[in-house]
């Protein structure tokens, strides 16, 4: 596989026991992906872990410094199992206190008497962070260096990435262009080894696929150069045709 | 939250450049973690990494030397991006060859003429490995100390779990209680920390949930000793009761 050293990458840490355990199905990691690689950033690799301090703290200063970008989801809310924001302080050795802006945010959100103890928790992160703003449900995440934190619940997640647009510096975009064929993988395993040595430059990733009690398979070119998917997938229509296998859709 | 010795751990290691891109979604995790739990093995870390050879070796020997069991999911199919088996070889020092019985399995199951190139790299794995039996599509997957390799397919690895059962010695089956509430995680988040401290040995959960238009809390019990978990939940139902929440549903 390509492995440009041009490219910006990142990390993301999903933090919380229910994804673990598998009770919660993870749905982060994809729409952060997604959002990312419209901004030129591509997610190399991801880590699930526990509630647990230090292996919070270990794995963020551990990701930290591999990565341009690390994103978090998930322990930033009031509960004590909510422990993300002061692992995050005691990685970076920040003190772990109330932020004066989060405070009046939420301070304004909830009525007079209704701000307690476990709302206020919500503005308490390391010193000096950087709010990102919640649109759904108020309360803040925040960016400390290249650690961006997140709220676990995904719809709050999706709704705050676009406001943090703007603290991104992506690369060149990676474009993609999918081939779905009515063939198995073994049928073409060696035409597209071939296509692969030949074409080192575009990622090539083939995943079968079983929709509508049919098999099939998605090949999937990955380049920064549109020009090198081009030539890429005329070398696989052309097996394709040779070997008669049935193009499902070209998208 | 508590961490007692006695627990059988796992890793999950997910090999797909598919899922970091965010083109598919991630579901092997839930299924590997809900069948260990029932096992008496808990999934303390999950890591999701490309189809990068360095990438797959250097995670499989630090995740095989910190937990019991190891598995991966993904990258044994037929194609040049698969490359689990080679890298686990690797990983190991062995050599990658073909394994006898995979290739017998697989020679029978294709007609004569059929069992290509791309069909044989299947039967090809670390030397010496244990196979996975797989009752869906035939090829097998492999076991090399304590590392368990599963494809990534969710229906065809789902399929093969059972399979091994007699291959995981587990310890305790962590038993569950889940508290539905309609009440917002702020509203609880002081009592239940109370009763966290109060019940170290029960890892008490707060999970947020949006359904049918309407918020509530999953309050989620963790613990290897039913009586534990029902002291613990006697005490959230008083709190519940005295703050006069609404409770959902009790399973």
């Amino acid at each position: 596989m390509n492995n440009n050293s041009n490219k910006v990458n990142a990390a993301v840490i999903i933090i919380g026991n229910e994804i673990l355990s598998g009770r919660t199905k993870e749905i982060n990691l994809a729409n952060i992906s997604l959002w990312l690689n419209s901004l030129g950033v591509q997610v190399e690799e991801t880590r699930i872990i526990p509630d647990i301090e230090n292996k919070i703290i270990n794995c963020v200063n551990e990701l930290r410094k591999k990565y341009k970008y690390v994103f978090t989801s998930g322990g930033i809310g009031p509960t004590h199992d909510d422990i993300t924001a002061e692992s995050i302080s005691k990685a970076f050795n920040l003190s772990y206190e109330f932020h004066k802006e989060a405070f009046s945010i939420l301070e304004n959100h909830y009525t007079p008497g209704e701000f307690n103890e476990g709302r206020q928790k919500m503005a308490k992160m390391p010193s000096n962070a950087t709010l990102i703003y919640n649109p759904t449900s108020v309360a803040p995440g925040f960016i400390v260096e290249n650690v961006f934190c997140l709220p676990g619940v995904p719809s709050i997640l999706q709704s705050m990435l676009s406001g943090i647009n703007d603290k991104i510096s992506g690369g060149k975009k990676l474009l993609t262009k999918t081939i779905n064929l009515r063939t198995v993988e073994s049928e073409i395993a060696k035409p597209l080894k071939e296509v692969q040595e030949n074409n080192e430059e575009v990622e090539i990733g083939s995943y079968p696929f079983f929709r509508a009690g049919k098999v099939g398979v998605s090949i999937v070119l990955r380049s920064e150069e549109e020009s090198k998917i081009s030539i890429c997938n005329e070398q696989i229509l052309k097996f394709v045709n040779q070997k008669k296998i049935e193009l499902i859709k070209q998208d």
